[in-house]
């Protein structure tokens, strides 16, 4: 049976353009950028040749890995870069294999892969969130003025505008804003310790290569960071109290588009397969489950600050599992909310 | 760049066996043998033709979707039913097209599609179990009387066998043996409610209708749970009950196999990119972060249990995104465990 | 300023009944009862002279604690019995001191010392349980015919009855009462191990030991199960389980509640410090509350059964942290049901 | 029996200090100083006359009130407040009793009383973070030459020193450092926004009362934030985020204490009442007992982040029940961190 590669639930709760991000082509993509850019800053600082560095990013530029050998080498050793790197080396060919990946580790090339991608999401979370404000910005202007029904506990308090409500949405997104702007320097840094964290393995040489690295994949520059995870914590966090803020105004809208309040209408109601009536408020609910969903995960990716020793197996890994549908989960509400606005429209409370 | 469909991670920490249960064309067929079995028993009861179900049997046997629009379907309506059946009564044709769905909603085509696949799923962990606990009966036979040091607060307490400490992970898988058992009749129940959970559309036929369905797919027989979720909550609980115990037994195979302690030994240690020196307990760690992963979803798919109404858009497609990732990490940690013990030798603890 | 010793939020989210259960008295009498059982088996066996069963039991009957040194110890010790022991050894007096505890190690006492106190608890949240069915079930007779508006995805979907929506209420309580039953025998055994887990301390009689703790202590017997921690992660699911059925049935009522659907009336709304006219579905906002409390500890809790070694110091220590407070807000959501349906009239749907 | 009034578990897991802060006699004053604010600034604004304000103040500097009925009263209302103001107007007396809470709503007195407490917790875990660093710091300058193992996926990799293993522990600790000192404006803004959060109810000067309020409780402003939950919920995943960086340190040392390894040497090891010759890292498991619990209640946290109208009883709630424990524990865990450092020596590693 012919099928969609892509599981089809994502077209309700996914985000497609982001969901890139994390394909395996991205994530060997952006591997292949790390290792260029770790042998182009080697070769700056003397380590390697600079014909060497030439044939790798020559080389980095058109690999072709042997997939299955990849799946197979990530499922032996825990992370997929030690074949990667043979499969690399070996595409390099002699005399400049040894200059591959030399004095790097893993984590270097993985974590830097990831926030090179990260980089990239964060621009794209950041002119949605610039695009939604302004949506909301335009709903206010033009249904403002609509009386309502504040409603606290569940129950009618006293009437205010749509503007009192849809300021209680734009608040925080705002702050949520600055957040990520905020947080972009902390978590866009370059990862470079070698096996250990100690840069040791670059004989000297260690600070000089990152911040060529970084210059050269334009990212910040720290410390190696294996073993402190609280940027992937925070940067977690943030997508979180994001789509957090995004549930409760999908929680608004699926109240106030109850048959019995009536105080918006959506453009595209969900339809049913047993009764032709209905006009299900799929979007305003999909936001709840999105919120739910990061809560859920954030409190599971936190587990993973407990990051034994000099490299942890078992954290890391879960990180892997818990990070990309995180940031799809919250590209996605930003998507479904700014649609569901476009096509919203608040009427004027029966109870006021 | 070519690459792999599945996400390389799966090889990690996924399962090609059970992901396959929640593909889109395993969702699809599970769905199209519901759509057969309820037209199949409301003919018996007579609502419908034996024309009308012989022809939506030879339908659903053939059919294929046009998936871009299920997607696009699935997205607006917040399910895919209503997209699936329309295509399905084109499919099926005049005069028999009304003929399809007759009755049932959206959620009891899901649900049952969901049950069918976790049929066949509970069978493939039942084996698992059983054939892990064979290992394991099997390796305390051959190294039971290995003399090993136990280990209270991580540190050394008083020597005792390696049988002893495989007893620890033996006693409760033999009662997740059980347990699954148990709650298998619980779980495996048809789904069959119409609309808002009370049969009403089946015209007073609607306990005989779900005997039937009950009776055609090898289901149990229950009244309509839609907004019962207790029964998706235990299996989760179930499935992070599992994981808990492989991933204890992964953090005592992963303490016992460190340099210092050496009192287990790896067939096959995972590589270093860095270090060529290293044999890393890969699947142990591994078995660690499956079981942190399903216990944090676990939390997160109780959230779904407070499914307001007849049926919560919110709660029910927040199931949809946690139990399959719990399911295929549950049949992938069975695997692992089952591979690492195949290749493990207990060797006497240096300090006793 | 004299104030109460127990949170005034237990008020309303708390059960001072159950809470009791775990308060330090009640913690220390279940350990003394462990105690005396221990010395009384031991003697049957004869591990210990009965004259020394007899003095510790009698000691056991009146033991006053130094409270301030048991804190001390269990800051410095992480469990309260090593300093315990020695209290009561000094309390006991020779030449009985050394019978004291033999062959016992702490969690022997803690754990069996839980289980003996959720004995009691599981009967109180089975009697809630048995009464809050009959309550319903009492609802159900004299509203059940009350026609009401089936919601789905929280739009108008179907007329149907008090009695259907009621009976989506009913349908899981009597599966959780049943489950309670189920889980009773396998959670309600005496913990014996010994400071390996392995009766190893008890000379070769540590099965009859267990057997006549067991038979004293009426509780269960079962192979020492000091790391294995599966029990503890079944109940704490069966809570959530329970506190999920209720919070859905909460969220139920408060929407039903709104003023605008008015479907149902609550006989003690509370009341508002700012709006006189507001009558606020307290009780059924709190089940939400504990529902998505208990969803959350259970992903927490079940990150304990990752238990290293023979004993997790860290595992167990979160238990403690836990499961307490879950089993209170069980017995809470049960407790506010109970009032609420108490005081609850289902009106008619305007919308029927 | 006489028994402590503080669960004795506390004195493991908890902080006498923090807890303090949650006492039900500190949150009353709290309560008070704020409703004595809200006069004062309404006296400033013209609102009610300063002789009303000055006998408020009177009044809320000796206030006793009747426990009982508050929290009777919070168990019918859901909040404190309401009985709270009758008892305090009662005790104000005519003329000036209707001067008491004018124009404000419960949550403008119990979050306003939550962050008047959060102002004083941050400068409390401010200074244990000072400590902690400089502790740390002296740590590094004694033992730092000292050689140890460096692990990966536990596994010996290269030898490095004691100081390259202290800077993983510091760099995030100075990192939280700093976001404490960002986030503390942020979180320490007055709340001020009467029933439905639009300052509706102070006539044109709801604004210059929340300005002047500000002032003399020395909080920042904001516009009302009722349903607004991203502050506590950025505010609980600091404190988790810190939490696992202490619990990743305390993870580090029981792995070094273990005795086949034997990198660290702590003060003082936990006794055992079964093996006198034990010593157990019991602060260094602690710590990953309040990582793990911190993580899964911060999941817990953000789900009422879903806050639904304009007030949500049910997601406010569950704050109350989260953040208290969230706060005493990230202040245990820098006390029992602080304590453990001061006795903790490191020893060349055996392996090196």
């Amino acid at each position: 049976m012919q099928t969609l590669p892509r599981p089809v639930l994502q077209a309700l709760v996914g985000d497609e353009a982001v969901e890139a991000f994390f394909s395996n082509g991205a994530e060997l993509a952006a591997m292949l950028r790390v290792e260029a850019a770790l042998a182009e800053a080697e070769a700056k600082v003397g380590l390697i040749g600079n014909d060497a560095a030439r044939r790798i990013a020559e080389v980095c530029g058109a690999f072709q890995p042997d997939w299955g050998k990849l799946a197979e080498g990530l499922a032996r050793d825990g992370v997929i870069v030690p074949e990667f790197v043979k499969q690399l080396r070996a595409a390099v060919g002699e005399p400049h294999a040894k200059a591959v990946h030399l004095g790097a580790t893993s984590q270097d090339i993985i974590d830097t892969a990831l926030v090179l991608r990260l980089k990239t999401v964060i621009a794209v979370l950041g002119e949605r969130l610039d695009t939604l404000i302004q949506s909301l910005d335009g709903l206010r202007r033009r249904d403002g003025a609509v009386r309502l029904m504040a409603h606290t506990r569940m129950q009618q308090a006293l009437p205010f505008t749509a503007a009192d409500k849809i300021d209680t949405w734009l608040q925080p997104l705002e702050r949520h804003r600055e957040a990520l702007q905020d947080l972009a320097p902390r978590l866009l840094v370059v990862q470079l310790g070698g096996p250990i964290g100690t840069r040791g393995e670059l004989k000297g040489h260690g600070d000089a290569v990152a911040d060529a690295m970084a210059g050269i994949l334009c990212l910040g520059l720290a410390p190696s960071w294996h073993s402190q995870r609280d940027r992937i914590g925070e940067f977690g966090s943030f997508l979180s109290l994001l789509t957090g803020t995004l549930g409760k105004l999908g929680q608004d809208v699926a109240l106030m588009a109850q048959n019995e309040v009536g105080e918006v209408k959506l453009a595209t109601g969900g339809g049913s397969s047993a009764m032709a009536h209905k006009s299900n408020p799929v979007p305003a609910e999909v936001l709840v489950t999105l919120a739910r969903f990061n809560a859920g995960m954030l409190g599971t990716l936190h587990q993973a600050l407990v990051h034994e020793g000099e490299r942890s197996g078992a954290a890391w890994t879960l990180e892997w599992m818990v990070l990309p549908p995180m940031v799809i989960s919250t590209a996605a509400a930003l998507s479904r909310t700014r649609e569901m606005i476009a096509g919203l429209t608040i009427a004027p409370s029966k109870a006021v």
